[in-house]
């Protein structure tokens, strides 16, 4: 019997057609897993109160700072310091995992057209 | 400049030779990333006070729970619930990355020739 099954992150990807609109996938604890695809600039922002993680899924993502840039490929993790302003880009399209506390807004407290809901499973 | 980089997780990945040695691979906030790569039987284990993420990177994996097992193929994800016993087998040597809070002990409170160090970073 078998009463649970995995989250497969491709299948869940395929069923994104919107950038810049994370959709929740998994909980755990109180932080959540995020599935999210993206292209071109986001906006600059950051997170008072938590880290952020990013996984690249697929293509490739810029992170920039205001004193460099991190370079994700596919397979490639970084953590955004709680209180540090970034802002993601991407060229092409790009999917990302995300991991963050639940709750958190994408933008920041920045107001934007890009500002998502923060509970929207797929 | 670019002062900081991405982590490379298959790149990390084939630093590891021990199976069932989780590394340390990034800190969000008191949450850690681990590298594990695995192969044959764990030992049956819950952990009271948290819950614990799988994503399988390479190969396949399988939890057993008393009632039923959950199957992981490469992409995929599961997160296990605190207090629930569980056993992680591969028949083929698997690779996984475990996001769980700083601290927890792999075998949970099962003193085993497997519990590893809970703080090893790669």
């Amino acid at each position: 019997m078998n009463t649970q099954s995995a989250v497969n992150l491709h299948h869940q990807l395929a069923k994104i057609t919107e950038h810049w609109s994370p959709r929740v996938i998994a909980q755990l604890n109180d932080y959540y897993f995020k599935l999210v695809k993206v292209k071109g600039d986001f906006v600059w922002h950051s997170h008072e109160d938590t880290d952020e993680a990013f996984l690249v899924l697929e293509g490739q993502l810029t992170i920039k700072f205001r004193e460099y840039d991190v370079e994700l490929k596919r397979g490639e993790l970084f953590v955004v310091p709680r209180g540090v302003e970034h802002c993601p880009v991407a060229a092409d399209e790009c999917s990302i995992l995300i991991i963050e506390p639940r709750g958190v807004v994408n933008t920041g407290a920045v107001s934007s057209d890009l500002t998502a809901a923060t509970d929207q499973w797929i």
